[in-house]
């Protein structure tokens, strides 16, 4: 199915909503300029609609497979693999020290964003090894990044995360993996890893898995987990490639969606593993990473939706169902004519482009929490961090709703496998689930971005809200219509942050039975700034009579979400506040 | 994986909800007691668990298959649906007339229930033959009826509905399919039908096919169709099977969820039919026994729910991982201890449930529309009609949310197929589009039971909720405050209605805007209803110290229904009435 990058609507959210100008004042982005991202993300758009998209279907159909001893993907899987690591797009938002294009987070994102809408499969290779690289530019050694960056940077080998084993999942406390000290200064790692994304495969030259295990006499519990770099070929001094390693792929899963990428077993039996950092501190760190992972996941929520909208309103252009309700014409016509079929759309591009909206926002503030100094650098970085797991919680549980809509716009053809929607609704279902659940996200939101700070972060996040709502009511009727909206949402959100900040400390079941009401809520509120933002800009820029076509309808998604969407806050917010009581109450018998 | 038939919650609905003792003091129900319904479901529901719920994991994972002449099942299929007609579970609801057991809507209703929990893919034979027999009690003649309802009634023949044609799916006045008459009085059939449940198998020994097709000389669209019986097996005048008719199936599709049924394109080929009731009639028939066929999904939507909500359940009780949010012990727990799967599963149960309460009630409307006499017998009719679209929109929609749900609630482990919760969020999608997407049921609610008559009837609802509201009120403050979310979302229902009144005649494109919204709203508030009903029984049960621990679970249910789902109605109601322009304002440029 075709798939065309949304660049226009990407790189208006660049320009307006990541503080481009902010960002590019910078001095690790100062030479960056505003063509060179369009430059980019157009050649990489072009590659993803012409290489990556059509592997998409065939992915679905083919799979993954593992023959006992090697895991075997679609084989075009592998012609595009090497065209995308020899073109460098792995290396776009990585650092120019280590190979990287060096450009800012959210251009990076728009770039995780066109991948994953065009193959997710195929996207969480280079997704996974992007944190990876992340992991080891935050905490690796001097010589760990001089042997493994550039590689990985390139795209010659990938990156995994082993973080999962049977008995420990979200609480990662329960890891048994074992790493024992040997006496050249390196680790024989000694367990089963689950769950691990491209954990094995052929398309890269070598994988480097990072791995949690347990030095000998570690402390039980999250506080005696270790980070290891357990690559899948040993690497030489010269780094040059060496022995195989003892890690094996057991099996890989047969999976509800996301079937071409592989999710292996891995059995470690005396490995051969490097300590990254610190023996014991290795959930801290992976904590860093499960940041960039985390943000990640939500834009694969925005792609897969933004793919799912696409050929959804293909479908409604090109299906012919029915005269119209208001009998203008006696003709059966396009199902795009019809109220329902629109709204379903509506509701779809409002979600998918309030959820890109925010995680552009959310990249912005993460370059400036990268590279601005002292207090904005702080008040930056923390306000990337309130907001991550918003991008991750409500893009993904919305990508849901939006795949969902994608398959009902089909009618009786969304439920017939070869029409081919109803692979989005397969595939979405992970997004939720995996780097942590929504619940997971929510004790984030609550206990890591909201109590830790006794509120601060969370109040200045609704006073520029409170910003954005005093420029709409400056403006005219469509703009106050959204003000309106943005305040009572606004109003819900304070309301549901004071009994918040209240609650935790004294009954913090209540609290975290609100949890996800109160996650969605935030993210709701989040989006819906970010469109209100968008609207004025769309404003502005019809009244100087540029690109009004696209501003109109920019300002017409923004109404739209405002009148179906940001109106849901309230009742969130009750959920909140007055909804914990029955649901501690109930008892569940067999 | 088990199923429990939930026996207990049915029979308090049907006791309670079903106006029970209003509909077994009709004439036709005279013989029936609450000890007979009881008997006929607990043998249903332990042959449900028994026999039919472990075919529905093999069945996802066999599905049907179609080697070019015939349909293969599951092997196992066969012996239990041969069980299944033996022990006479087809004609449960059916008139004794015809060797049915006699048993009303709302016993009939729990009996679909429980047999799609177990099985939706085998559920859906007898679903279809129910269908069948529904639209032949009513339309056919008396020599028709003589010939096909006893073997059907028996389960010896199955029956399909054969409406959708590749360029006719919501809009039946597009079909093709051609029935030209023929010197013996029976007509030859032609043409492609598509989507046809259970339209080829040998589970029985005919299927009877119920055809829409068009006369020579019929006038063009829906008022041109004609309904017509054309079996598989031609039926001598004996009621013996005589040669194979001229139909044949072409193919089955693969799809998304289901897989056991087969959905059948079949092709007429100059096939005998027989004309039932008038030529050019057929549309009206139709629309007669899809009352009964959209009420039967609504209620499949109840067991998919249902069944999910069991797995999940268990899965929760058993699957350790994390310490409690308070810190109250030290080790990792069952997460069914953890405040958001606590959460999930309440939302689970409480829509379940409600939905459940609100066909219950409306299978008590049903019986008393069937039975009842003058007036009362009108107004019965009138208010099942209303709540039709409601059961069949409300409870589908609602069990993709709580499939989903189920699926989240297992983490990792749900998005692996072999876990076997992943299969109901696969088979639960095509319950809001098949009989009538949920924008097809509200344009029902809106064209046909709400604005025919002015909206008499919609206004009698809401003046049936308020009576429910005084007598919360009067009650303690727990039923209080179900009173005052019942409340609130009763007022959201009244303003909605008013604009829905005033606007459809002059902006209908405004009005069908909101008509899903519309729909959503008056869902939620009718199964809110019903459950505020079940509160005030509970509460009364636990006053007289009668089955105390259910009856509290079931005022939790409710309580919980008040603060987490009838919240949403304000949100729905805005949709409806302020959502119309930013949806019509669009435009969906390439």
């Amino acid at each position: 199915m075709a798939y065309q990058a949304p660049v226009r609507d990407i790189m208006f959210n660049i320009s307006h909503l990541s503080a481009w100008s902010d960002v590019t004042a910078l001095e690790v982005y100062s030479d960056i300029g505003r063509d060179d991202a369009l430059a980019a993300l157009e050649g990489l758009g072009r590659f993803c609609s012409e290489v990556i998209a059509p592997l998409s279907k065939q992915g679905d159909e083919i799979g993954a497979h593992f023959d006992g001893a090697q895991v075997i993907l679609p084989e075009a899987y592998h012609a595009a693999y090497a065209q995308f690591a020899e073109m460098g797009w792995q290396s776009l938002p990585h650092s120019v020290d280590f190979g990287g294009m060096g450009l800012p987070q959210s251009v990076g994102a728009a770039a995780t964003e066109m991948v994953n809408a065009a193959d997710m499969s195929f996207g969480l290779c280079p997704l996974l090894t992007n944190g990876a690289i992340e992991a080891l530019l935050l905490t690796g050694s001097d010589a760990q990044k001089q042997t493994y960056l550039e590689p990985m940077i390139s795209g010659r080998w990938s990156g995994t995360m082993n973080l999962t084993e049977p008995q420990a999942g979200s609480d990662l406390g329960r890891v048994r993996c074992k790493a024992t000290p040997v006496a050249d200064g390196t680790y024989e790692v000694s367990g089963t890893k689950i769950f691990i994304t491209y954990g094995e495969h052929s398309l890269s030259e070598n994988i480097v898995h990072l791995v949690l295990a347990r030095v000998p006499g570690a402390p039980a519990g999250p506080k005696g987990l270790s980070l290891f770099i357990v690559p899948k070929m040993l690497v030489e001094d010269n780094g040059a490639l060496g022995a195989r390693n003892s890690v094996t792929c057991v099996s890989i899963e047969h999976k509800l969606g996301v079937r071409a990428s592989p999710t292996a077993v891995l059995e470690f039996d005396g490995a051969t593993g490097v300590l990254v950092g610190a023996e014991n501190h290795g959930l801290e760190y992976m904590f860093v990473m499960m940041t960039a992972a985390r943000f990640a996941v939500g834009i694969q929520g925005v792609a897969i939706s933004e793919r799912a909208y696409q050929i959804a309103l293909q479908y409604a252009k090109d299906r012919v169902q029915s005269r119209p309700v208001d009998g203008s014409v006696s003709e059966a016509v396009a199902i795009i004519q019809h109220p329902d079929v629109r709204r379903m759309l509506m509701r779809m591009r409002a979600l998918t482009e309030g959820g890109r909206a925010l995680a552009a926002a959310t990249a912005g503030w993460m370059d400036l929490g990268h590279g601005a100094k002292g207090d904005r650098q702080r008040e930056a970085h923390d306000m990337a961090e309130f907001l991550v797991p918003l991008v991750k919680g409500f893009c993904t549980e919305k990508s849901l709703e939006v795949t969902s809509l994608a398959v009902q716009v089909h009618g009786g053809m969304g439920f017939i496998e070869e029409t081919g929607i109803a692979q989005y609704y397969r595939d979405a279902r992970i997004l939720p689930i995996y780097e942590g659940t929504t619940a997971i996200q929510a004790n984030d939101l609550i206990g890591r971005k909201v109590m830790r700070d006794g509120g601060k972060t969370a109040r200045r996040f609704s006073a520029l809200v409170a910003e954005t709502i005093v420029a709409l009511r400056n403006g005219d009727e469509q703009t106050h219509d959204i003000a309106s909206s943005l305040e009572q949402a606004r109003e819900a959100f304070d309301r549901s942050l004071g009994w918040i900040l209240q609650t935790t400390p004294k009954d913090p079941n209540a609290a975290f039975a609100g949890g996800v009401p109160f996650l969605m809520l935030t993210g709701t509120l989040a989006a819906g700034w970010q469109l209100g933002k968008s609207a004025l800009v769309a404003k502005d820029k019809i009244a100087q009579g540029e690109d009004v076509d696209f501003m109109t309808q920019k300002l017409t998604t923004a109404r739209f979400y405002a009148q179906h969407i940001l109106v849901d806050c309230q009742a969130e917010s009750r959920r909140v506040v007055e909804g914990s009581d029955s649901l501690l109450d109930a008892a569940f018998p067999a």
